[in-house]
């Protein structure tokens, strides 16, 4: 079994190059740029823990994690010019640095060269594998849909927020775990305990992330802390106030989100704590990493092959108590 | 063996239906209505009709006929965000009616069906089919990108521009010849006979088509004859004028494309009969469909069984003399 680091490393080996022809270098360099400016790899990761979890792994699997990080950037750029997103990781985002025709194109090339990669896999899962990835690209377009529909809409109840973030970041994590599990040869059962237990953690880390965006430390958060409550972001934390909060708290969340004033985060902030949004995102997260780790238990493998992603959900998920 | 009539009919029954889920609607149902706004399904019938040249017609050819055609109409959602068109065949385009953002994700899950109904084929051909599917959806992307970088471009040349024309319009033809040729059995040989055929029969029909928005017959065209030299896009015509002009009637040519007066068009028709390019451009038509029918002729099956394909690449080009 390896550990997350030696995966991430036997990863990089076959994923850092280039997997673009040269020319047109007009619609390839692009891709090969965005592809450069990293990311953790998580979901590739997943992918060959998943498959690692029931065999000795396989090439097939690190070509599904491959197509998993392609398919990942392909929806980064094309949500970075839905979004008008000028900055990713520090970096320029793609229609930014090469205008948006190119960055539509980048993507959809990116996206056709995913499957150059799953069709590099035995006939023995091929179709159970594409069933699961279209399954599961289908659904993160639905989810970066009902996200921008939100934008629109004045209601956003918990459970349709729920919903939204489940297609729009959980699934792809789920996926991973699972595709590798079906190369694996895992039943099945076993396959829905993964993907469970992916979807499960994937909730606890958006709780998390959320979270942080709201109360994190600006210097470990990396991110712009508070940046969802100054672009009016329907997220978890805003949700359960908006559900818990008296209707004079209720309108003064309303006037800040309309009246931008200078200090709305910190505002914003004081109400929260006030219903207590953070304790509850607290609890929320706990409760979701409560389930990852029976998803996990339910698993029929010994114990000791789950050591890594028991680990890896440790990782992830920070507790608090 | 059927006639193309034929074969449309049962194309028809099989593609008009939804082909997306219900939920949420903001992102399918703009996919539903740019289904129903037609085209001529020229790329599935070949699809079918390469079948039929080698075995009886197979559901398999089906699906992968409507795989084609998603990803057909992907492209022209995409690109007509691209060049910000408004209007496809007299419809709104999807970016005109729903927004950019909406149609981008619309083009992102029409690519993902088409690869739904691939994945419906027997395990005997899915790696061929997938990989000819693949290289043939880069290049399509290639073109566009090589046409977007074109309108940057002083000088274009023939070699260049016959290059992208055959990327961006060629090879789908092409390739869907093939495809159906694959899944019916035909031999490494036979399906470069008919993928050629359809290359080059795609070259006849590009030149005619700029023949066409040019010197066509209005009412007959159906599209805005002379658009092409109003938008100052580079065609097949344009380029042999600049390559024969005189320095004198190549400097015409640059003030008509910069000054851009109201007989732009009566104009530049007038240099391009002067420079004899709209017999060169008939000329040019016919050799390219005489290397079609001779690609045709090499294809190691009974003659009898290619008279549909040879009718279809009859109505497809008119034939002047």
């Amino acid at each position: 079994m390896h550990s997350f680091e030696e995966l991430v490393r036997e990863f990089t080996v076959r994923f850092d190059k280039p997997h673009f022809p040269v020319h047109p270098e007009s619609l390839y360099a692009p891709g090969d740029y965005f592809l450069t400016i990293g990311g953790k790899r998580v979901r590739p990761i997943l992918c060959l823990m998943g498959n690692e979890l029931f065999d000795v792994l396989t090439e097939d699997a690190y070509n599904v994690a491959i197509a998993i990080e392609l398919f990942h950037n392909f929806t980064l750029i094309h949500d970075d010019i839905m979004d008008a997103a000028t900055l990713r990781r520090g970096m320029e985002t793609v229609h930014t640095k090469y205008g948006s025709s190119v960055a539509l194109l980048c993507g959809d090339v990116m996206m056709i060269k995913a499957y150059d990669y799953i069709n590099k896999i035995s006939l023995d899962h091929i179709k159970a594998v594409i069933e699961l990835f279209n399954k599961t690209a289908s659904e993160v377009c639905e989810g970066q849909q009902i996200d921008m529909d939100f934008e629109k809409k004045q209601n956003v109840s918990f459970d349709e927020y729920l919903h939204m973030i489940t297609l729009k970041t959980s699934v792809l994590l789920a996926a991973s775990l699972k595709l590798g599990a079906i190369i694996g040869g895992a039943g099945e059962a076993n396959c829905n305990h993964i993907y469970n237990f992916g979807l499960n953690l994937g909730l606890a880390f958006q709780i998390q992330d959320d979270y942080l965006d709201a109360f994190g430390d600006p210097q470990k958060f990396g991110k712009d802390v508070g940046g969802d409550i100054r672009q009016n972001k329907k997220t978890f934390l805003l949700l359960q106030a908006l559900k818990v909060a008296s209707s004079e708290q209720k309108e003064q969340i309303e006037i800040l989100m309309t009246t931008n004033p200078a200090d709305k985060v910190e505002q914003m902030l004081t109400i929260f704590k006030d219903c207590k949004v953070d304790k509850w995102a607290n609890q929320l997260k706990e409760e979701y990493l409560e389930k990852a780790y029976k998803n996990l238990d339910e698993i029929a493998v010994i114990s000791t092959r789950k050591k890594e992603l028991s680990q890896l959900a440790a990782n992830l998920i920070k507790r608090e108590s």
